[in-house]
């Protein structure tokens, strides 16, 4: 099983934190999103939309994390990253869907480079923007999970799961820009509890191979 | 059951569509996004995050389009909407998800409003961005599809399921945003082939009963 990534996607580490809680051996090989990589016609081949994370997995090639994800957790042993149950299940696919389409991807990339680019926002306007996407969806995020009493040690429970492994990525990113965090003290708590198992810890940016080498 | 939705959101349309395929029983309160009733506080008291859809269903509040369909899915009788196998369903899902992260919510109501607003940018502005993230969306899925064995009359295989529950309202957004097709012959076939059944069809924006007061 092959990984194509890159240290700094928040999408390829949410894949890197599944993989280490399921301790799954895999093999990564590095996008470099900066260098321009996810464009090249070789990467293309394999992968269309040109982002990380790609999974190969004998002959098939999988796209888009959440569904790698859900794919690992199908084929694979346990620990599952999903609830047993179907509204718990509906409650983790709802944190980490309301972060994964509702926050990342306005804040991903190709996005900020359109902004400064294209649109000629200045750099503190992309900045702005940045931390307005984070502030609406993370606070909802934690009004949903500080009024629940399924929230436990992490997002769901007491035990880590797809909503944490799209959570942690982006208080990461959050951090990164340095959006105030002070409102969300649920989703802290819950960062830190997940920071303090290695399969998270080993999985941030800063402690991947490439990162000495490029940051 | 109970859902929350408005004519013109991509994401209420998805369910719409979701509910119709598995010919559910379904209670629909309008959330007029327009005049900013999920902005009210009502509203926000279901949903935090004030968007839609919302699911209620007995006690149980469900948010965001694709985990609420998964929750359907895995509650009430066939049709399945995913794949019988794990491959297929990440394929699916890595379809839907494609729609749903990378290409929805760049074009939705509150971030063209961000860009007119607070960023200043023309309409002409707005509309090119609106069609830069369809193009360079649907032009991925479009390679991925036409590409693959496994699409057939739908975009996997001869069922229809989530990934043309998320396709449909996308292409939907893109002809309102006069955004140009020619080079998407596999989604438009697929699309062609969804709105022929009467759960796309009936739950098209213009069929819904808000939809002649409020456009």
């Amino acid at each position: 099983m092959k990984v194509y990534g890159y240290f700094r996607s928040s999408a390829a580490f949410r894949l890197r934190i599944a993989i280490n809680l399921k301790g799954i051996e895999c093999e990564t090989e590095l996008v470099d999103l900066q260098a321009g990589d996810q464009s090249s016609e070789a990467y293309l081949r394999v992968n269309p939309q040109g982002r990380v994370p790609t999974l190969v997995d004998d002959d098939a090639v999988l796209v888009q994390s959440l569904a790698i994800i859900e794919y690992l957790d199908e084929t694979r042993p346990p620990p599952s990253l999903l609830p047993g149950d179907a509204l718990g299940r509906a409650r983790v696919r709802g944190i980490a869907n309301l972060i994964a389409c509702d926050i990342h991807p306005l804040n991903n990339l190709a996005v900020l480079r359109y902004l400064t680019g294209r649109l000629g926002a200045s750099e503190a306007d992309r900045d702005t923007w940045y931390r307005h996407w984070v502030k609406v969806g993370l606070d909802a995020v934690e009004a949903m999970m500080a009024a629940s009493p399924d929230t436990g040690v992490y997002c769901h429970g007491d035990a880590p799961g797809l909503a944490d492994i799209c959570l942690v990525p982006q208080i990461f990113n959050a951090k990164r820009f340095d959006c105030p965090l002070d409102g969300n003290p649920t989703l802290m708590r819950v960062f830190d509890a997940c920071m303090a198992l290695p399969a998270f810890d080993d999985a941030q940016p800063a402690k991947q191979p490439e990162a000495a080498n490029i940051a």
